[in-house]
Parts: structure tokens; C-alpha cells; sequence
């Protein structure tokens, strides 16, 4: 723990750059954090963002600092999902027998939070400057009014770029020759709505349930809030036959939601209001390579590696990097150029990771759900997992309950998906799936025989 | 032909910017073309470009414009391949039996004679003057000595981006959402060389074929120049055992050509000086969707898929766009969201299978020339081919030699690839390569039957 001290920027006040400031500061360093925004503690916190599932990656990067039993209080434990089928009752799926957990917690909420433990911790914070341009081989910042216009010029040791998806740092990077870069966009895009309290300040729905209202190309989803209300986010096709662009008129939200969520419908606040005033917000994959230059500057969180929310790890794997970068600073010390080579090294396959089972879960509910041997499928993997824990762990389980590599859930993923395509050969299989025979076939194949 | 003039601007003068104005110009519209380069006729044309191989696509979108012939008497038809084996005699293998040429031409040489042509029609040039901003809805071009300085504003009824691979015009609509964007290096790069004429002005090599020295992992390329000097480029990976980072002396250098080149290696022209004068250059795959803003603004050429040169298609594709658009203007008249729309929509499978073409060659290239399966598949190939030529097209003459779409190509060279697996199974087909049977599978095969 014993580091020469340096003079660091962080680039973005976010979730990953707050976090980020009070892990550097333990070590002594000087740490400026620049947000071209306002700070987020001074205004109304103003939608546009997935409420946040916290799960076990990021609570591992919070308990290194101290915080996770701080930031649980701001949080609510979901231990199953409630699904809301069409024709049928609200039934729960239990994550697991054990109780496991992702903990719901709101953007806005959190990030105040982790802003003043920063500052608490001596973090200087440099809200509504807006960073223009990066000398990347020698950590120069530059910030000003505009970009046209007089700039301020800040000399830096280290500058980390926790500025998202659409990162100023990453964009001067990727000017660069051999800069590998790309940036996917769904053709799903989301809207946010809200649900309040009841008066007493009770949750109108149950407030242990991750909510899910499934509909095949579209579907809207709940979690709950500490107040009393769910944020809500209904995720759908930009075009199309059902689709954000096809409700024009407050007749026709009124029509879709009576259509596809009659027993929501009456609970959303102003529903034909803010359908209309709150915006559609696209989604994107973005990867690219490399995540650093020399020993100066380094990608950490979204402006790495976005990835699409349909698997609830934007933040935990931006938290993860986080963890990740910090083992290595105990590890190399002073060796900036080989914490920062080893980095990118380890997190880069984990990230892709994280990014195509992001991806394959909304193709999977948009487009599978509906799919009778793909319901099938699960059925078996389910029945098969719950007789042999130890032997079928789901991906899901995997990803969010456990620390190891995303790399390693995408693998054995892979393995279990070439299983079941053996599995799903069987003839009669729709009759025999929870038969002696299919449990053998699923034995001997895990066993590699 | 009768379309409503308008005021157009066309950003960068290189091949697809001065063609795309000589097509436009015969509707009697207005054109500017904006380069922030010097007028690339007064300058002695530096290196820095593979010399160019125009096909049959690249012909054909200048017959439109009756340049072909014009354009022919600066290049060199090249109907073989002329092999540098270690340890064989030069071999030759011609492009067809009915002779059929890829034409050598210098990009520096082709581009002047382009832009004089232009401007003989009427187009007016505006040579280093730096596009820094365009206002995507009202078509409006910014223009200044530097992106902080002043600039001047230039309103416009169409603005084209033909300003390459690392295109200003597309960084801007890359900034919106929902556009999808990818740029990925391979870890090869390339060096120009020179061999210069003999002291009569005659070719050291034969003049009427494409050089090749395959080497594995890397290979030295040359192709023909009027003057009777050949252009080299040097094809190897950046990193590694065999490597530019690995040759970091002169006496690298010649080590390297004495072990690799020794045929080729005393007739280039200042060898060591230009090694390490001449830069070393990356090669980009750049894929990106939409190619259009609404009816004000479309990417032509490399600034909307740059590929890598291993098919030599990347004028050809850009040349051929401009050609599919022009066939849409003549369609849809003044209707340019409709000619937009149309043009992205035909255009972008057929830019994603050049791409693909051309990046499988590069593996071909650098990993399986070794493979003796790969070579004994070829072999088989050229045999089937050659007994059954029109049903066995080759998908590098339908790429080269036809004007089908590269869609197409790419997926008949798919189907036959899937033809060639079953017939690799054959026990003993190292022996039986040539036998009826192998013969009679693939004809079954190519039935479906």
C-alpha cells in the first residue's frame, strides 16, 4: 500500500468515478474529479436510467472500501422475480433456494452517496467543467466553456476516463491508429415510468419482487425504491407494428397499455403524461481495445465496455473493473505501465464477456420467450439443476451471485447450451422431460463420456 | 435525367470525391469539392499507398462517364500472377483462360488525371481547406485554418463525405445515436518499397503480372508503374519473432531480405534508406450504419467501408458505389431521401461482404498457405473449375471479374466451401484428388441433390 503519491484526474462523477476517487485516495494521492455536469447533489435526480441491480460483483468492490454495509441501507433485497403473465396470476421465481439476492438501488440516490463519501475523504470535486480535449502522453487536461472557446490546461500524472459510453477520453483515444472500436445499437429502445407509494407510504406492489410484465418483442419491468415507489422502464422496438413510433396520441398509449398491461395500467402516475414528456432512450454495445495509453491514462466502467442492461451488470462490471485495478496497484505498486498493461489484459475477455450475455439476454427475451422448445429447454435445465446444484449451475446464478470471471459464466454457458441441443434430440423429449433418461444422458454428457 | 440543380458540396478530392463529382456535374448541379490537403497535382505524390488494381467494377463506373479509355492509358493490365517461391522457379497462374486482367495504376497518377477531368467540367476545387463541422439537417459546411480558429460557413443543398476511412463527415453523424460504428486494425502492417526501371525505362520483372513473394506470416507484393518501376509493398505483422518492431537496424533489414527476399532483394531501390524512411501502416476494417442524414448528406467509398487491400476491391467498391447511386438518381429523380435510403439499403450488405472477402483473404494469406488441406482444397478446386467452368465460378472472379453483387459472391463461395468439407472427408483424398469420384460428389453436391 505504500505508493508515491501522484496528481490524478478522473474524468466523470458517475457511479465508477466516485467509486474510483475514494479507492485512489486511500493511498494518498491527489485526486481531482472533473463532470461537465452539475452536481448531481444540488438537483432534482431526473430519470433516464434502469434503476440499478446491485449484486455480488458490485458489493465485492464496495466491501474493499468500506461501504457495502453503508450503501445496503440505501438499498431493497429482491430475492425473486414476480412475473406478470397475461391469462394467468402473478407467480414468483425464486433466484435460489438460498435466498441469494440483487438489491435494487436508484441511480440518483446512490451516486449523492458516493459522491460525499469521496469528498468526506478529502476527493476535490470540479463540477460544471467541461473537459474538451486530452494530451494523452502527458496527462494534460483541458476544460473550458465551450470548445471553441478559451480552455484551462491541467497537468496530471494519471487520467482515468470514467466518463461512459460516450467518453471524451476514449474519443481522444480513438483517433489513434490501431485503436479497435465499436459501438451497436439495438433496435429496442426504453422508456421510464413511475409507480408511487400508496399513501401510507407502502409499496403498491410486492417490494421483494424484481417485477417483470414479459410480452415477447416488448416487455416492462418494476423495482422498487426506498419511498414507497417502483421505478419503472418499458423496454420496446423503436418501429414496427408495436413500437415506441406506432403510439403517436395519448389514445394510443391508453389503447397499448389497456391492450398489454391492464392490471399496471391504473397503477402508473400520470402514465399518458410522462409517456410523452419522459424521452426514449436507445441502447448500445460499445467494446473497444486498448483500454489504456502507456502509464498515463486508463478506461474504467461504460466509456470501456457498455453494454446492454438486460442482464443487470452495467455497474457491477464497472465496479469490478474497479476491484480488479486495485489488486493490481497492490500488486505492482509504483508500476503504473504494468498495472495498467495487466489491467486491460485481464478485464478485456471478461468485458466481452459480460457483453454478449448482455446481448444474448435480450435476444432471448425478445424473440424466445415466446418459443415452446426454448420454454422446454429451460424447463429441463431448471428441474435438472435443482436434483444436481452442485453439477448445473446456471448461467445467471454465475454471473450474479459469484465473483468468478464473466469469461468463465460465458464458457460453461457455452458447454450447458451444447448439452441441452443433445438433450433436446430426444424423441418425445416434450413427454420425457423429466425422465430417468434424460437426467442420465445429461450426467454422462457433463461428465464428458 | 432532368433533375432540379442544386448547390453540392463534395468533401475530400481523392478517386471517389473527383469521380462522384463528374458524375454529378452531368446533371448541371453546382459542386464544390472541399480538401484539406494541397492540390495533389502540384505536390510530388509521396508513398503511403498500396498501388492500385482497378477491376472490373472500378471500369465499369467510369465507362458510365466515358473515362474508360482516358482512364487505360495510364494503367497496366496485369492477366497473372507471377509466384516468388523460396527454393522454385518463378511460376505464373493466370486470372482466367480467357485472359482476363486486374489493371496496375498509381493512385497518385490516377487521382490528377481525375481531378483535371473534373475540373474540365466545370467543378470547382477548393484544395486545403479544412472541414472541421457540417450541420447534418441544413447541410451547412464549417471551414477554418484550425478547429479553434474562425471558420466560415458554407450552406448547402447536399453534402457528400468522401473523405475516407477516417472521414470528419461520418465522426459527426457517429456522435448520434443510434449509429452503429466499428473500426478494427489487423495486427499487420505495410511499408512501401521501390524497384526502380532499368536504365532503358524497361520493367526489372515482367510487366504484365501481379508479384507476389508469399511468406507465411508476412509477403512482399509489386506491382507495375508506366515509368517501368514497380511499386513493393512489404505486408507484416507489427509485433512478433518476424516482425517491423523486430527490424530495428539496418543491418536487421538486410538480414531480413538476404533470409526471405534473396531473389528481389538487390533490385529494390535504396532498400535500407526507405526501410526506415517510408512509414509503416496500419490497415483498418470500418464498418458503419446509416450511410445518410435524411435527403441532406450520404458517405460514399471508404468513408462509409473501409476494408483491408488484401482482395483489392476498396476503390472498386467506392467506384461502384457511385454508380449505384448515380442508376438511383436516373430512378428517383429529385426524390433524394428516396435515393438515399435506397442506395444505403443496396449498398450496405454488399460493403459488408467485400469486407468480409477481403479480411478472409488476409487469414488466407498469412495462415493458410502453410496448410497443405488448404492447398490440396485448392487444387481441387481449380481441377473441378477447370473441367466444369460455368458451374464452378471462383468467388475472386466474381469479385473481380463480374459485376455481381459481393453478396453474392460471398454466399456462392460459402455454398461451395460446404461443398469442399464434404469432399475433404474422402478417406485417401490426398491420393484421390483428381478421381471420378471425388468429380461426381461435387457435381452431386452442386445439384443438392
Amino acid at each position: 500500500m505504500t505508493q508515491e503519491k501522484k496528481n490524478i484526474a478522473i474524468i466523470g462523477s458517475g457511479l465508477v468515478g466516485s467509486l474510483l476517487a475514494i479507492y485512489l485516495k486511500r493511498y494518498g494521492h491527489k485526486i481531482t474529479v472533473f463532470d461537465r455536469r452539475p452536481d448531481i447533489r444540488n438537483i432534482e435526480f431526473s430519470g433516464r436510467s434502469i434503476n440499478l441491480a446491485m449484486s455480488n460483483r458490485g458489493w465485492n468492490a464496495l466491501k474493499t472500501v468500506g461501504i457495502e454495509e453503508e450503501i445496503k441501507k440505501i438499498a431493497i433485497p429482491l430475492d425473486k422475480r414476480a412475473m406478470h403473465v397475461i391469462g394467468k396470476e402473478q407467480y414468483f421465481q425464486k433466484y435460489s433456494k438460498d435466498g441469494e439476492a440483487i438489491w435494487s438501488i436508484s441511480r440518483g440516490v446512490l451516486n449523492k452517496r458516493m459522491i460525499d463519501l469521496a469528498e468526506n475523504n478529502g476527493v476535490d470535486f470540479r463540477f460544471e467543467e467541461k473537459v474538451w480535449d486530452i494530451d494523452l502522453p502527458r496527462a494534460v487536461v483541458y476544460t473550458g466553456e465551450s470548445e471553441k472557446g478559451e480552455w484551462k490546461e491541467y497537468p496530471f500524472d494519471l487520467v482515468f476516463g470514467c466518463d461512459g459510453a460516450f467518453s471524451r477520453v476514449r474519443h481522444k483515444m480513438q483517433r489513434r491508429s490501431r485503436f479497435d472500436y465499436s459501438q451497436d445499437f439495438i433496435d429496442v429502445g426504453y422508456k421510464e415510468l413511475t409507480i408511487p407509494a400508496n399513501a401510507d407510504g407502502t409499496h403498491k406492489l410486492d417490494k421483494h419482487s424484481f417485477h417483470i410484465w414479459p410480452r415477447g418483442k416488448f416487455m416492462f419491468i418494476a423495482m422498487p425504491n426506498l419511498d414507497g415507489s417502483f421505478t419503472c422502464t418499458l423496454f420496446m422496438p423503436f418501429e414496427g407494428e408495436v413500437s415506441f413510433e406506432s403510439l403517436q396520441t395519448k389514445k394510443d398509449a391508453v389503447r397499448f397499455f389497456n391492450t398489454y398491461f391492464p392490471n399496471v395500467k391504473d397503477e402508473i402516475e400520470n402514465l399518458t403524461e410522462d409517456f410523452f414528456k419522459n424521452p426514449t432512450s436507445a441502447m448500445v454495445t460499445m467494446k473497444c481495445y486498448p483500454w489504456t495509453y502507456w502509464d498515463k491514462v486508463a478506461l474504467v466502467g461504460d466509456s470501456a465496455h457498455a453494454v446492454v442492461p438486460f442482464y443487470g451488470q452495467g455497474m457491477n462490471a464497472g465496479f469490478e473493473d474497479i476491484y480488479v485495478l486495485d489488486q493490481l496497484i497492490q500488486e505492482f505498486g509504483d508500476d503504473w505501465e504494468r498495472i495498467f498493461t495487466t489491467y486491460q489484459e485481464k478485464r478485456k475477455p471478461n468485458a466481452d464477456a459480460i457483453a454478449e450475455l448482455s446481448y444474448r439476454n435480450f435476444i432471448e427475451m425478445s424473440s424466445k420467450t415466446a418459443d415452446a422448445n426454448f420454454l422446454l429447454q429451460k424447463k429441463i435445465e431448471k428441474h435438472f439443476s435443482t436434483k444436481h446444484p452442485e453439477k448445473w449451475i446456471p448461467a445467471y446464478s454465475r454471473v450474479t451471485f459469484s465473483n468468478r470471471p464473466y469469461a468463465e459464466a460465458l464458457a460453461e454457458g457455452d458447454a450447458q447450451e451444447e448439452i441441452m441441443k443433445e438433450v433436446m434430440k430426444i424423441s418425445n423429449i416434450a413427454e420425457n422431460w423429466d425422465s430417468l433418461e434424460v437426467e442420465n444422458l445429461m450426467l454422462k454428457l457433463l461428465s464428458g463420456s
